[in-house]
């Protein structure tokens, strides 16, 4: 069978002030399109359909009509599960009807276990997770980590395999293999906390991840992020987006880019340059502004919003050069628990207890849920 | 055919700092069973299904379970529609997916006039609704009150009546005939400004209403009010909740009575007269008491609490005669617009101008909105 993989959709999201709902319609427009050229058998949706837990009445409307269109206008079977931006009791409203024209939708930790067969493969559904949903569920506290979490949720699925199937799985975290790259240095070592070893997903055919907006954050094979269909932000400005088209049997796997409405490109000159060459830019698209100037410049803003309306983020050179020196000066390289463990002993003399740390775990997992 | 009429659910409702849920499941648990028991062909909500346009997670949980369970689990057709207490789009979400097996939620103006059949039936789903969405749909500025409104509604699904069927309103809003009772007095004066004419309801064999609390609040054979399951304040001390249940072929409606978990009891006894009968009253229910008592009584309300744990109010009878006069003083007695009106004139020494009027008349609306 064939299916498309698609994450991140974070409808509602804003721009600075700047909605993008019309940046989503556009490019929800191309899956769409792509779907129906590609005469898939499902969409696969790994989380964040939402940007927040309580969206907003358009958001609400948005995703709605979406969902509606893919499942109950163009029939295609829909695979969703809730990633940490939304709220799985909300998300999950209607969800015991929808199942009833094959658009599943699994916000629940329990029902990750049943997976929904679509012609030759078997779907695991598995939503964002917090640990002590794992150990309420497994009766276990001896699971402490993420990745004794997913070893068990691993073994529970496979029981549940049909030797004649293939195996999919779609969630939504953080995973990590061992090319660790310059880039995700940061990801690994702060976020680290929570990073599932792709080596526990080795039993299935395709992993669909959800979560990390870059397509390349994982250099896998069988385990892919699709991305955001959208550039969410500058960081993501010169990131490609699109989607995974992945056929079972034989197994391959396509990328098919999307092209966003209005683009996020970064600019880098003197204020002169940028007001004389201004028409070669789009006046919709987005810009993240770099000045190189090293004088004060009067109403800078408002005089280059003249020209580039939709200005996301405005920044010095001879700043920014300051900014990143100070950040090389405090640079974290070790993981946040370690940073507190060091802490506790320093200030209180002693080494945390295990109840102490599973606190300071959970903790941590709580804080950075909302970061990605 | 049958089918049972219930409203104003409020689900998430909050009884001064204490939970309703609870309460909420057991008269739920008491509607299902009369549903099964009477064999009824379809259940009536006439809106406020939820409390608040963002209901709690928690209210979120409960009503989907509710809703689950009549239509996925029992198989009762479901006729539901929003209420001003809900976000019509926030409570849309799955409705069309609800709608193929049998659970019909209107939450829109324009889908109001494609009545649901069930039987030997056609129900009009009309979810509460503002004057100018009335406007719009019918493209005329001429429409200025609700009564306007309410004629072309009625006229424009009286297109869609078939002879041999009978007609059932599902509705949400004040409606008021001519028995204005002393009790109803400040809801036809000052809340009179949106209460519809019965007279208008004629054409319909049944209007399911909801919006008062009251099921008494109409005196009409075929137009009325369910009232809520449950009591949400103290002003419904006093009340009988229940829900109606109607059979259309030859027509009759016989009133089913709710037990709630929980009851509202208004005390008035001086504090030593309380707290040595307190044994008699069931220590779970909730409290209204008036003390009696002139004298002050140090920590009364924590005194109290030992013996009466959920008390949502505490008064006296000598403050309460204090406020009841100056509550006569500031008697009002005409609706608010007129009194703007007077103030406008008075103030500025000329009459409001009908955009004015209109404009006022709107945002008095939207401020009742959430009054009932």
């Amino acid at each position: 069978m064939r299916f498309l993989h698609t994450a991140d959709w974070h409808i509602g999201k804003t721009l600075n002030e700047f909605s993008l709902l019309e940046d989503q319609q556009a490019v929800f427009a191309q899956i769409e399109q792509i779907a129906q050229r590609e005469q898939v058998d499902a969409v696969v949706v790994a989380g964040d359909l939402y940007d927040r837990s309580i969206p907003s009445e358009a958001a609400v409307k948005e995703l709605n009509g979406m969902l509606r269109r893919l499942n109950l206008t163009d029939h295609f079977p829909v695979l969703a599960i809730s990633g940490n931006h939304d709220s799985a009791t909300r998300l999950s409203t209607g969800a015991d009807w929808f199942a009833r024209s094959s658009f599943y939708l699994n916000t629940d930790l329990a029902s990750a276990f049943t997976p929904v067969t679509i012609k030759d493969t078997q779907f695991f559904l598995l939503p964002f997770f917090g640990i002590q949903a794992v150990r309420n569920y497994f009766h276990d506290e001896r699971i402490k980590t993420v990745n004794d979490a997913m070893e068990r949720i691993v073994a529970e699925m496979q029981k549940a395999f049909l030797a004649d199937k293939h195996h999919v799985l779609v969630a939504h975290f953080f995973a990590a293999g061992s090319q660790r790259t310059a880039d995700s240095e940061t990801l690994i070592e702060v976020g680290g906390l929570s990073a599932v070893a792709t080596s526990l997903l080795a039993p299935f055919d395709y992993v669909a991840l959800g979560h990390l907006h870059n397509r390349n954050a994982l250099n896998e094979e069988r385990i892919k992020y699709s991305g955001s269909p959208l550039k969410f932000s500058v960081s993501e400005a010169q990131q490609e987006k699109g989607v995974w088209l992945v056929d079972t049997d034989p197994f391959a796997v396509q990328w098919l880019p999307l092209e966003p409405l209005h683009d996020i490109t970064l600019l880098k000159a003197s204020f002169k340059e940028l007001m004389a060459n201004a028409k070669g830019y789009p006046a919709t698209d987005f810009y993240d502004i770099e000045l190189t100037d090293r004088e004060r410049i009067p109403d800078v803003l408002n005089k280059l919003r003249t020209v580039f309306p939709k200005i996301v983020s405005l920044h010095r050179t001879h700043q920014a050069q300051q900014l990143a020196l100070n950040r090389q000066k405090h640079r974290v390289t070790e993981s946040p628990l370690d940073l507190l463990a060091d802490f506790y002993s320093q200030t209180l003399g002693g080494k945390l207890s295990p109840a102490q740390y599973r606190w300071a775990e959970e903790a941590l997992t709580e804080a950075t849920k909302e970061e990605q």
